[in-house]
C-alpha cells in the first residue's frame, strides 16, 4: 500500500517549551504532503525531519492563534529563496489572507511562485478539497474563536486484477481499467467472465481526522465514524477539566471518549499544556477510555 | 564590575539550518537586557538559554528582512501570555509598525502591556537610547535595503573612593557623591584634600557594536574606533567575495578589515550563509587580518 503518514513537527500548545514545538503536521499520502497548521519554527522542523519542502503545496490552517500560524510567513519565505516556482495553496478563515497579504508583498516581492487563498467557513462541514485519490473535509470545533479541524479520506481505490486470470483470458491492456473499476470480462467467443473471477478487493481506503483546537464535539462523532486514526486535542489532565472548559479546551479524558464515540480504530492526543513535563499522565487517563492512545511527539510519524 | 555580555541567540542568514537560527542577540549591561533584531524562534532560543523574558524593555532591530525580525509576533504573544505589563519599547524602519500593528490588533487583542515604536532612520548616525548608564547609536549599514547597526556604550562611570582615606579624613556620606564625581574636599579647618588622594580611576566604559547585514562601512570605524567588542557579519568566505558583493554582504576577510581598521579589541563574526557546515574556514580567514576573531555559536556568551 502506498504511504499514509502523519509527521508531527509540533504538538505543544500556546507556550512553546524546550520540549514541544508549536502546532504542526505533515500528512503523506502518496506522494503527497499536506500541512496542517503552521505555528513559528515549523520550518526548522521541515528540515529536521528531513520533509522534502516541495511537495507541500496544500496548507490547512484549523485557525488563528499565533500557535497556528506564526510560522508562515518564514516557511513562505523560504520556499521562496529556494527558488520555488509551484503555486501553494492556503486554505484558512479569511482573515488570515488580510493579515498575510501585506507581509507578502512586503517581504516576499517579486518571488517566483503564487500563493492561492481558500477561504474557510469553520463553521460549516463541507469537502474544501479533492483530487483524485484524495478528499478534505472541515469539521467544525468547539473553540474561542472560529475553528474547524480536518478529514482526510481516500478515495475508494481500483479492484486488484488478479494476473493469472488476466493472462489466461489475454485481456487487452485497454481493457484493464474498466475491469479494475468492477466491469465484467466478455471473450471474442462471447462468454462472459464476471468481474470476482479476475480482481480481488480493492485496498480499504484509510481516513486520519485532526481534531485541534477544540472542546469536545460529539456532533462529529458520526462525519469521522471508524476513523482510522484521530489526532484529538488533549491540552489538560482531568484535574484541569474546569480550566479545560474555560479556555474551550479539552482533556486527555474527553479526547478518549470522542474516539470511542466516533469508533475511532487509533487514538493520537497532542496539543499538550506547558505545564505537563511528559505526556505519560494524559496518556493514562486517555487509555482508560481508550486503550489503542497514543502520544505525539516531534519527530515521530504514524503509520495509517 | 557588572556584567556587559553579548548572548548568541542565532547567528544564521537568511535561510535557517539544523545548525544555526536567525538572528538574534540579548545584550545584558548590568541588570538591563537589550535585544538586538529577532529572527523566527528566538523566544524559544531565549527558553534554551534560560534568559529572564521580562527583563528585555528594549529590543533594536537592524533592518525588515525576516531573519532579523519574524520571530517579534510570536515572542510579544508570548510575553502577552505571560502576564507581561512592562512597556515594550522597539526600534525599527517605520515600515515595521505598519506591518505589525495589524497583527497585534488581532492576534494579542486586550494584552496588559503597551509597545512603543521608535522609528529609527537608518541613514543617520545618532543616538536613539539613553538612560541613566548606557547610550545606544545607530551605524548606518549598506544593504540593500536600509539598514543600520548599533554601538552601545556604557557612560563614563564614577571614580571609586578609597575607604582608608573617607574614613581617615571623615568625610559624611552626603558629600561622597560629589567626589566620586572628582570633587575635591575641604575639611572643617580649611583644608583642600585633592581628589586624587580620595579616588581610584573610575572602571572604563565599555562598548560593543553589531554591525549586520551589510558591505564593509570603513566610514563607520571613526564612530566605532576601540570598541571592545565589534560583531561584525561576515555572510562568505573570500572565495564568494563577488557573490558577497552581489547580495550586499561581507567575507570574513572584510569583516576583519573594519576590526582592524577600527582598532576594536575583539572581533565576533556571525550570520553564516547556510552552505558552510561550520565556520572554522571563516574564522581562519579573518584571523590572518585580526587575529583576536571569534565566531559566534547558538547559546554562546561573551563578556566584554
Amino acid at each position: 500500500m502506498e504511504p499514509f503518514e502523519v509527521h508531527i513537527l509540533g504538538c505543544g500548545s500556546a507556550l512553546p517549551t524546550t520540549r514541544h514545538n508549536a502546532s504542526s503536521q505533515v500528512i503523506r499520502i502518496g506522494n503527497k504532503l499536506f500541512m496542517i497548521d503552521c505555528g513559528e519554527g515549523t520550518q526548522l522542523q521541515l528540515r529536521k525531519g528531513h520533509i522534502h519542502f516541495s511537495f507541500i503545496n496544500h496548507i490547512f490552517i484549523s485557525h488563528l492563534h499565533g500557535d497556528h500560524c506564526f510560522g508562515l510567513i518564514g516557511m513562505i519565505s523560504t520556499f521562496a529563496l529556494l527558488g520555488r516556482t509551484a503555486p501553494l495553496h492556503i486554505y484558512a478563515d479569511p482573515k488570515l489572507e488580510e493579515l498575510l497579504q501585506p507581509q507578502l508583498d512586503f517581504f516576499c516581492k517579486g518571488m517566483n511562485y503564487p500563493i492561492f487563498f481558500h477561504h474557510i467557513d469553520a463553521g460549516k462541514h463541507e469537502t474544501i478539497f479533492e483530487d483524485n485519490t484524495v478528499t478534505v473535509e472541515t469539521l467544525p470545533q468547539r473553540h474561542r474563536i472560529p475553528c474547524c479541524g480536518f478529514l482526510f479520506k481516500e478515495k475508494p481505490k481500483k479492484r486488484h486484477l488478479i494476473g493469472d486470470a488476466i493472462n489466461y483470458y489475454n485481456i487487452p491492456t485497454y481493457m484493464r481499467q474498466a475491469i479494475k473499476d468492477g466491469a465484467d470480462y466478455t471473450t471474442p467467443e462471447g462468454e462472459i467472465i464476471p468481474n470476482s473471477r479476475l480482481t480481488k478487493d480493492a485496498d480499504p481506503s484509510r481516513s486520519y481526522a485532526y481534531c485541534s483546537d477544540t472542546l469536545p464535539c460529539p456532533e462529529n462523532c458520526d462525519i469521522i465514524k471508524g476513523v482510522d486514526l484521530l489526532y484529538h486535542e488533549a491540552t489538560f489532565a482531568e484535574s484541569e477539566k474546569s480550566r479545560a472548559a474555560t479556555t474551550h479546551h479539552s482533556t486527555a479524558k474527553e479526547a478518549a471518549d470522542i474516539a470511542k464515540r466516533a469508533e475511532a480504530k487509533r487514538l493520537l492526543i497532542g496539543h499538550y499544556s506547558s505545564r505537563y513535563e511528559d505526556s505519560s499522565k494524559l496518556q493514562l487517563e486517555a487509555s482508560e477510555i481508550f486503550p489503542e492512545t497514543m502520544c505525539a511527539e516531534e519527530g515521530a510519524i504514524f503509520n495509517i
